[in-house]
């Protein structure tokens, strides 16, 4: 059940790729060094793998518990949330004026892979936390920021977001919380939340509820949102904890995965109103959730990844590990599985999805990077764009290889796999939340398809196409033969990917349904070409550092191999992609609903 | 969590697409008349739907339990099994000699789907007594079978297929238990076998154990097993049940599904020895056994969509009920979620899909039936190759469909998908053992590689594949826009899989390694273009009947509709899969094993 984070991919990744000198160059980010990062990965491997990846499974068999109100996180949890607090890991990426460590985005990505390979229910408090963190550095006011950020980055405190309402999934129009204004600057909030991840633990002193609700007199929709800070106790003015909030726990979710994460229904202002402060200016909830939610997705794209990680690195151990059956090429006796062509085909298919989904992630963090420190603004605004792109890309292509990725990882060990002790299926059970939470697939691949696809008439996905051309150059000039077989692949995606960003903006006006029909698998295509050009990109850099004579040269050989294998066996699917979206809308719309 | 049978659509493929008046112009199957097909699937439905579907979440929730060497099922199963036995439903397909309806696999067919769909733990019990009394049937003594096969076929006992051993998974090679004769025709079995399904529990008063074991002077390796009947309780003379037989149950397993059904450890021997009668000839076990398999193989794909249809059915009705977001085309409020077009492309490809798999099913059951009773032995074998070749594909690809399709139905229930009491996540659960039991997705592949298309040089591939061009002529002549969508779709997946068929038998030898890299690739690209071929002619039959005004409207047109969409969406992945299995083979086995 151990997990070793893959630090060497990472750094490769990294350096190399994602272009950490040049992020270490912009105003903020000196101490990004290329040894302090390496220490940093190191030592958070060293916490992740040792202090969190044992926590996962018996956090699973023993999940957290509801009792009178009050929510028992599994055996462990609270101990090693200590450690991390104190540590520091909660801080990687946030200001050092509140005693965050201030390291690009791009440092701190790694981490939350590695946090999430060891568990994602643990994962996803500091997930969460982080996400309130954002919302309020962009609109709390100075008192809210001294009164909360500290204690959210130490680790003292954690957050969370309340949006979901039973009445409203997805929709968030249909909130319906109310906040009632006592006239002394403070509100009283009323209202029921659900799928409220870690809402309730005992892993923190105190928990900051971030939560949407309606003025009395706000416009209807999601015009009339507001943000409030509900926390579980009250903070007297010198910063202690005062009298205990309006906001309790009725119940947690019995659900398929990240069982050790308490998923809690919260109850405000039953007993005469949750004492609430507006964050920001009232209407403009919605904005701000966005700041959370933005940085959540890229974080639940992580735990994509992480997991796929984790469920990778268990199938090889297991299919080195268990002899069954001669060697097809002729062999005394049995041998150990890993030698069996399919079983080498789903480690593979694992292996160069995670890559892939991991190489983009890094970069996207590198550009993130850009559009917040680059000294230029135009230069920012250009990143901010192409970063807004990628999210919901990272965050819909990483969950959804997660769910394939997961699913191989348990067929690989065979009937064991099945068997919950094995270890496998919790993988696959936890990654099934990931398509789901912070947005499903749908509504990240609504985002990529409206605002950032149609809005721009194509212009950022055009860019990157141009890119990506050049990429294909390298390979065509490098012309060994698994340059070329990357290159007719990418070549082939690339040129999917442009006929689809086409058809989506000349038909999102005239024909939104069948556009919106196509969606998901638009984001799909999106992943694979944007991951299988990152992958190419790793074997060109792999290439040239091999024909250099620098570096470990199995790594690079495995780095072009596996590059490869994804140009042929994920990128290939491109065609029949563009093929589905472009001509396949007329059928997705055609029965009534009575055909159903 | 109600299950209605699609008996409309079942009814339809039977007559239009199977050719049951064909199979009922057979020499013994003349009882099986429009009439009374109609009449036993209608019974059937309302059995599965009224008495089986509702056990099946309660028995995920309070799964079958072990005590002191006992087994009891979940609530209600000991009953409903009585009712299923004394209706006759174990009999469906077996002779009237022994208490059996003598019905041809083309009816038994949609009533295993029908038991599977409402509870796949309920009916594992069936679908391994249908293995044990086939094995009998083929090679059992006129002993043997006078004293099990009533008792089967009634259900007042049980059957149970005794492989797997710790150290052996799906390498029979390696089996080690033994059997001792002990001079009259009996012999001692000793030996641990795992995984074994139904293998001990409450249901019936008996349980007939097939055993494979080996004798002391057996070959090694495959060659030297031999099949024995160790039935749990000794059977006198007179048929009465004697002493306890020394075969206990030590366990049962924790799973990640299917937990109503017990998966149990059986010691055999521990206390002197397990009685037991030898099956046929010594050291042809696995031939016997492979007849138990191939008939539980195709049974599994059946289960793979009864569980699609049901997660399907599941999905259709949350998204018809659950009301959220405004309508992308413009209304007032929030509509029913099957109004977006992402729901609705998700609840046409689970469709789509199961559709195609159930239709290719039920055409492999009629040729099965050709291939049994057809009087002339030209025709049998020509149909004994065909249906061969279509096992492992209905085994493999309905199977793969069903992780799929239920994954999709999580997805289409959002986040309440994710919490076990709605339902929807038992089926993804349920769903991932049926690519491993009963030889893995790859063990299928790896049949129809070697046996199903390099021994005979591809000429069943082939002959399916004039078939399909037929097809094609067809639709073209039909000329409608949906009927030249399909027709382009098939035509290119009929060409994909003719190259597929073509490099299989040219690199067998040469490259059995990069062959069988590709092996589950065939195995899913065939899967796709015999359901899509289906589907292309169930939309020629629809249009054939609207056209002569026959036939239910709104049915027919659906019916194009939905082989139009698996056209689009399915089978359009077929050229990406040929390009992964022809080009992508050297990716596959590149690394060497150190650097995984």
């Amino acid at each position: 059940m151990s997990y070793v984070a893959p630090v060497k991919d990472m750094l490769f990744l990294i350096n190399e790729l994602a272009g950490l000198a040049e992020v270490n160059a912009l105003p903020g980010c000196e101490d990004a060094t290329a040894e302090t990062v390496e220490a940093v990965l190191e030592e958070n491997a060293k916490f992740a793998g040792e202090v969190v990846a044992p926590l996962n499974f018996p956090g699973d068999q023993a999940p957290s518990y509801w009792k009178d109100g009050e929510v028992f996180t599994s055996k462990g949890f609270k101990e090693a949330f200590k450690m991390f607090g104190e540590a520091g890991w909660q801080g990687v990426q946030h200001p050092q004026e509140f005693g965050g460590q201030g390291l690009p985005k791009l440092v701190a990505t790694p981490c939350i892979e590695m946090l999430n390979a060891a568990s994602i229910s643990f994962a996803l408090c500091p997930l969460l936390t982080d996400g309130a963190i954002e919302a309020l550095l962009t609109a709390g006011s100075d008192e809210q920021k001294a009164i909360y950020l500290e204690n959210l980055i130490s680790g003292k405190w954690t957050g969370t977001m309340n949006l979901t309402e039973p009445q409203a999934g997805s929709d968030l129009a249909m909130v319906r919380s109310r906040a009632v204004p006592q006239g002394d600057g403070t509100y009283k909030v009323f209202g029921t939340k659900i799928f409220i991840t870690y809402g309730e633990h005992d892993m923190a002193e105190n928990i900051v509820h971030l939560v949407l609700a309606r003025t009395p007199d706000a416009p209807e929709g999601v015009k009339g949102i507001s943000l409030f800070i509900v926390p579980k106790f009250l903070v007297n003015a010198d910063g202690t904890l005062g009298a205990r909030n309006d906001a309790h726990c009725v119940s947690i979710e019995h659900k398929l995965g990240i069982k050790a994460s308490p998923t809690a229904v919260l109850q405000f202002g039953d007993n005469g109103g949750a004492l609430g402060t507006l964050v920001g200016e009232e209407n403009r909830g919605l904005e701000y959730m966005f700041i959370m939610m933005n940085a959540a997705r890229f974080g639940v794209g992580m735990q994509g990844i992480g997991v796929a990680e984790r469920a990778y690195q268990k199938a090889v151990q297991y299919a080195k590990d268990r002899v069954q059956s001669r060697d097809l090429a002729g062999s005394a006796g049995p041998v150990a599985i890993i030698n069996h062509p399919d079983v080498r085909r789903m480690l593979m298919s694992m292996r160069a999805q995670t890559e892939g989904a991991r190489a983009l992630a890094y970069v996207a963090a590198g550009i993130s990077d850009f559009a917040h420190h680059h000294a230029d603004a135009a230069v920012r605004k250009a990143n901010q764009a192409k970063y807004e792109y990628l999210v919901p890309i990272v965050k819909g292509w990483s969950t959804e290889m997660s769910l394939d990725v997961t699913s191989t990882g348990v067929q690989v060990h065979g009937g064991m796999g099945f068997i919950e002790e094995t270890g496998a299926a919790q993988h696959y059970r936890d990654a099934k939340i990931l398509t789901i939470y912070e947005g499903t697939t749908a509504i990240q691949a609504n985002d990529l398809v409206g605002r950032k696809t149609s809005r721009d008439g194509g212009a950022t996905a055009k860019a990157f196409i141009a890119d990506m051309r050049a990429t294909e150059a390298q390979l065509a000039a490098i012309g060994s033969v698994d340059a070329l077989a990357i290159q007719r692949q990418l070549t082939a995606g690339t040129a999917a990917l442009e006929d689809v960003v086409d058809y989506v903006v000349t038909n999102f006006k005239q024909d939104i349904k069948g556009v919106f029909a196509g969606s998901v698998l638009y984001l799909k295509l999106a992943g694979i070409v944007f991951g299988g050009w990152q992958m190419a990109r790793t074997a060109i850099i792999a290439q040239q550092k091999l024909d250099a004579g620098e570096g470990d040269a199995a790594f690079l050989k495995a780095k072009i191999a596996t590059a490869r294998y994804f140009a042929d066996h994920i990128l290939s699917a491109a065609q029949g992609l563009r093929s589905a979206i472009v001509d396949g809308s007329a059928g997705v719309m055609a029965l009534s609903e009575d055909q159903f």
